[in-house]
Formats: structure tokens, C-alpha cells, sequence
């Protein structure tokens, strides 16, 4: 792990903000599967700028899987914050995370509808666009 | 306005995500009162960690009230998002926001259940804390 993933990690173990966290700060927080493993971390969170929910945790997972560098929009229903390990749990595999839809830009990526319905398909969640 | 924010606010009109918006861009939009004046900018968000509910955008003022460097929680349930005007509105005037809750430091600040409905109660809405 980089040194500044770790500091990060410590930063959000620590931190006195109680249940809540600065949107920004979501960054870096550790994605886990249920025995533990962590899969990536959390690259940035897609909110809907009405409702101010989050909608979408992107994951990147470095050279994990062997992707290089690619973000994994994961909805946010899948998550489950555990205070314990300080990050999300998610009930996925290897296998099912390097088969979802994916892409490669952050910055002026267009999230389509259908994009959106692609991930929230893939997942089998009720479709946030529906 | 400082160039950096006029961008910001451009790259905002002019993204292509529709309803979503990165949570750590959301940093930089405008806030107005009802009569379109702007009163400031929000300079970031805090989530419920495990919901993924934003509960307050946090706005600063820069000089514009005179105050220096602050931060304005304001409950996220007060913000109206106005397409048109690429920002959120508020009923809010000068006078309501200049003696509202604030607080000097971002990083480190702890965000305790007191502060929280400290907030709420000055803007009158149902705290997120109860």
C-alpha cells in the first residue's frame, strides 16, 4: 500500500467527525469483500445534486486485477460501511468486479443513462434512472 | 471572482453527467438567495458515511460578509438546485447566514452531535442527529 493511502486510511480511523465524512475524504476509504480481503478503494463518489445522495461509489483497484487504471462504478446500496475495519464491505468476487462495466476517464466522463442502467443492471439493483 | 472559481463554474454548466456530479465537485458552486445574488460557494459536503446522504454543504463566504475564512454548514435540505442558474438557492439572507453556526477549520474539525444540532436548530428543520 502507498504511504499516503496508509496516512489516509489512519486519518479516517481517527477522525472525531462521528458518522459523518467530508465528501472529498470518501477518497481512499478501503472496499472489502465479506471475508475480510480488501478489493481497491474508493476513487471518488457520484452524488445526485438535487437529493445530495450518493448514487455511485467509483472503485479503482491499481494494479489488483491487473486493470492498470480503470474505475469501477459500484452502486451505492451495495455498501456497507463497517466501523470495525474502518471501510465498505461488499458481497462480491474477483471474478464479478473485473467483468462489471468500467471506464477509464475521471474528469468529463459522461454519465449517461445508460451507463448508469448498464451498472445498476449488471449489479441486479433497482435502477436509480428507471 | 477569482478565475479559478469562474472555471469551475463553467466546467459545472458544461459538464455531461445530467443528474450526477463527483461529490468533490461540488466544491466551487455557487449558492444564491432567492433573488439571484450570490451569497457564496460551497466549499465541501459531509455525508452520511453510511447512508451516502449528504446532511450539510458547507459554504464559505470569502470577504463577501466580511468574515474572513469560514465555514457555514448549512443542513443539505435547505438547498434547492437551480438548473438555470447552475447552483443551489436558498431562502436565506445576509443577516441569517452572518450569525449562523460556523467554524474556523476544515481539517480535523469533529463534527460532534452538539455542533450538528446546534445547526439545525438555528435553521429550524428536524435534526439529522435525533
Amino acid at each position: 500500500m502507498p504511504d499516503d493511502a496508509s496516512k489516509r486510511i489512519a486519518e479516517i480511523a481517527t477522525d472525531t467527525s462521528g458518522p459523518l465524512i467530508a465528501a472529498d475524504r470518501v477518497t481512499g476509504t478501503s472496499v472489502y469483500n465479506r471475508d475480510g480481503d480488501q478489493l481497491g478503494t474508493v476513487d471518488y463518489v457520484m452524488l445526485d445534486r438535487t437529493s445530495g445522495q450518493a448514487i455511485y461509489a467509483i472503485m479503482s483497484f491499481g494494479g489488483f486485477l491487473g486493470l492498470g487504471e480503470s474505475y469501477h462504478p459500484l452502486p451505492w446500496s451495495m455498501l456497507t460501511y463497517n466501523i470495525r475495519l474502518g471501510g465498505y464491505v461488499v458481497a462480491l468476487d474477483r471474478k464479478t468486479l473485473k467483468e462489471a462495466p468500467w471506464h477509464h476517464e475521471r474528469t468529463g466522463f459522461a454519465w449517461t443513462a445508460a451507463y448508469g442502467r448498464t451498472i445498476d443492471k449488471y449489479y441486479g439493483v433497482a435502477s436509480y434512472w428507471d
